[in-house]
């Protein structure tokens, strides 16, 4: 029997994405579509790659809209997923796409996005220690930033494994989608096209606080972060690379093989062969995570590097595949590691 | 059962994105994959989007390799397909990506490609009037130029309903990967981004006499075609711009009514409400092909402008498209009108 | 002695352009800035690449402000440049690089901007026959659009040398700067970057009827114009793609000949050697016209390409060549054709 | 009376950005250009975009050619510049824009680059410590990497002011024109758009030693250097992201002094007000390099970001302002801080 999704947000990159998904997941079907401003548009003008959805409408975002459906996915801004989630009742899944439900402390919710902290959820990184179970069976679901599922899937192996010193440096590249569908004079093609340029630089970047949380979970022990996000002159993708200093007796090979183990049975993260580097081309459409590792003596460094697609894995790939935990169905149901190049 | 298909050719670009077409279709199984001077080489290091085949390995381009298979793809070089053909047997479905068996005119090859004609397979555009008929049950696919299926799926109902003269001007722009992926100077990156160029000017370029043949038998009459064709900075898409004088008594609505009856039962082809206009990215990846129809009453023409992906619909998805048809599968098993984007 | 030059609309791409070029012109020293919503902002922060002016600080756009120059650039939207020019006199220099002043016809004008027509302007194109003439001494200066630029300069030979029909196709590519700076959802970077499209198919664009003016003029006779333009994924540059079905008689020879005249004086605008084609990266910040022409026998067509940075010689550096005539400057002082490539 | 200079590797992109440097700078002469494969044919197939170069021919790289000037550029592949610099004797200004004579030590010369160590000449970053002494009347001149440039001159300002430990981070950002213009696979335009990828990971890219050279320099104590290069989808530009940890008592207040010190009285370098970040496309075309600085005191760290044209300030700017010191000529002399944009 079909699973029924409504996906409120349904004009945004996100939502678009995750219809594009649901499309091709045999489990599901497609119930309401929502907007705000775009409610009473053909996605048909909003989505226009959505050939078979083309013609529907987009329905205002409101409790009535959204309740009869197994599953609900909300892309909305910021702040804005507690009042709905509320209303659907316990017994949906309710798949957060928002940043409201990530973050453990109240504090940090309320420094890095003011306003009050909505609460936790089971948070959607498949992938870290301990998440399948708190995923199987859940009915409300906290999907990580896009940067933080890069960073987090690129790092908790060296610090699961204590191979690195609790302060990590991560410079990522992202394509502009990250950045959403409104229209901002920086995000004009003009201005990114030929253009690198950095922003919520010296720990501003909200997603900050989530890697820390991920990071140290991992550790054991409160991991620091240093983060710098840049807009790289591409759609989709980000690259991000991140380091630490390594502890005494690391080699080459003690590092390599922790990648080894950590990933070995997962469906979507994959450590390349050593000598290949991950390209962000690579994953374009795909829910999988490129992987690689280096130790670099001179500078007494390990390197992880890792590449995903930020609206796929980094959002709604990331989405379904915890859905598809939470349901009990296969894990990769729907999903694909075979993007879309060049 | 499943069809066991081989891919000679594998390392370029329109075998990767046969192969990312083929790992989805559900009918069929991938064999043997072939290169030239990348035999021996892993596809993981060739074609790093396509992780499932990662560990498989390139074999030499031989009938020994390529037998035992009910379909083989050749994407070879112009003017090795038939050498290859030969030795496959006639009950092998052979599907050639290149441009050997598409002209019916020896004379044209001559002219445009140089040496002897190899010979005029069924036609592998199955929008075109007869195609389908033609393609049921046969052993042998010559798959149209990216160009050409661009421009004759936009032209053909104008000509088929007699509403323009007979000589039409075209111009198209073309992603990069439709030069293919030998590293040529002007195909750099640093030269293609943020640069527009033409090339092949005042009917030089080979698709010509290709896009005459099938507007010709649309017409019933000769056709000439100012082609030209331009490098645009992305790396998959075709825009083509078509246009032709109006015959006398042509409006809006009889244009309209001709595109409208001529797309209506097409699974691909998709005639887009009025006032929206194709844009590339809205085909990225999708077998789907967007038209636009105007009549310009003070130019007096018609202008019709479509959208493909170069590598989907006009290669590798529209071979896949005549494969199905030739085995009696469904026409859209394995293809998609879904793009990714943004 | 320095000639003064204040500017309207200096937060703008033209603006932008056209005090890069100020700052490099030896005859003229900066004065008064202005903005409308930008006022009071400094433009370090608006136009981060004019160093130089990173202190200045805009000011509003009035007759105070902008009075005791000897010359005012208008950068403003379509409309609002009568008015201010009213207020600043008969001897001020006012070079208007808005649409208001650029068409002959009120009712084409009333037709495409809508509103009352507030006149004509001597018409900044030095290259058209008689143009220098009419700039020489002139107050008032009417710059042409970026694609008329393009396509007039492309074409007017053919007609001034009776050797093609009254009837042009044409289909241009523009850089997304052509749109301006004005956010809006279809000119993101994530929406540009990896697609082409068209817009104001069918004879809608604006520039349509400037160009039926320039090149009616040039043939004597009126020309029908079939124009398509289409926004590609860079910044800057417009590739037009421009032909006409030969009249009886031409041959490859007497077109190049008409060509070589046309431009065998001309600073700005370059014949290209036979064989070598166009492409927008070469004028990339540049003056300069790239122009190359092909006589297609089998299809009776001759096709011209031209290339040009729209925001160079299309507007700031085409506004700035006037301005020399006018004031009996060398024509090319403070302009160049080398362009910033790759 | 004019400086006459002869460019040999004129071919390429460092030559061709070069040309285009020199036909703007008022004391210099363009002499002889010479080509290796490319010598007999024209510079206006080569490099389009220098209009006022196009009929010159390129000649062979050899001594008879490139006698008589008093400025010799070369641009040359790694280890071929001290043949050529010993032909041309001690009385002419050598500029190599290679690697052969950047670095002090031999081992680290031969561990990167293979080969006996050819010497260390003059090194061409004016605004390093020491330097402007050093090649005021030089010689010969060793023009640094694109990387080290930007990567010294956002990190030498905190070592001279002794804020930050000696291990640096460094993850940068470079557009396609830093791989050169040779035609390889991974470089083509179909690759590159839409991508970011890594290379020479962990401390394998040969600027890494560069950079230890002059941060170390700076300390006066070894600085050790974790150095990952990325290539991004942009022609031109490197954005540098560089950290250290802080040392104990650096406040927010002491990093911007030592900054607004380091730079205050450079024509090139711009430390950008509080809260504006450098982006590359605001140094297109230009030799300026644009820093900002962040102390982000929940890492502890130091972070500052550099944005350079790395074919301008990196390269053939670079070259031309040590040129401009040698010559005893005004060190800003034919160089601009405008850039290009959008």
């Amino acid at each position: 029997m079909a699973v029924r999704a409504a996906v409120a947000g349904a004009s945004g990159y996100a939502g678009g994405e995750l219809l594009r998904l649901l499309l091709a997941h045999p489990e599901v079907e497609i119930g309401a579509l929502t907007g705000n401003a775009n409610a009473g548009q053909r996605l048909g003008a909003l989505q226009p790659h959505l050939l078979p959805l083309a013609g529907r409408v987009l329905e205002p975002t409101t409790a009535e809209v959204l309740a009869g459906h197994d599953v609900v996915f909300l892309a909305l801004p910021h702040g804005q997923s507690a009042a709905v989630a509320e209303q659907l009742g316990p017994d949906v899944l309710v798949v957060d796409m928002g940043a409201d439900f990530r973050l453990r402390d109240a504090g940090e919710w309320e420094k890095f996005y003011g306003g009050p902290h909505a609460g936790t959820w089971p948070y959607g990184l498949p992938e870290l220690p301990g998440a399948r179970a708190a995923l199987a069976g859940a009915r409300r679901i906290a999907v990580p930033g896009c940067y933080p599922t890069a960073v987090s899937l690129a790092l908790f192996p060296a610090y699961g494994a204590d191979l690195v010193e609790p302060d990590a440096v991560i410079v990522a590249a992202s394509g502009t989608s990250g950045a959403g569908k409104a229209a901002k004079p920086h995000l004009l093609g003009s201005e990114v096209m030929g253009s690198m340029s950095p922003y919520g630089v010296g720990g501003l970047h909200r997603h900050t606080p989530e890697m820390i949380q991920n990071l140290s979970a991992a550790a054991g022990t409160p991991v620091s972060v240093s983060f710098t996000p840049t807009l790289a002159p591409m759609p989709r993708g980000i690259l991000a690379t991140c380091s630490a200093k390594a502890k005494p007796g690391v080699t080459p090979e003690t590092v390599r093989a922790a990648y080894e183990k950590a990933f070995a049975d997962e469906p979507f993260v994959h450590l390349l062969p050593e000598g290949q580097w991950p390209a962000t081309a690579a994953v374009y459409g795909s829910n999988a995570v490129l992987v690689q590792v280096a130790y670099d003596e001179a500078a007494g460094r390990v390197i992880v590097i890792s590449a995903i697609d930020n609206l796929t894995k980094g959002t709604a790939g990331g989405a379904l595949q915890s859905m598809n935990i939470a349901l009990g169905l296969d894990e990769a149901t729907g999903l694909s590691t075979i993007g879309v190049a060049p």
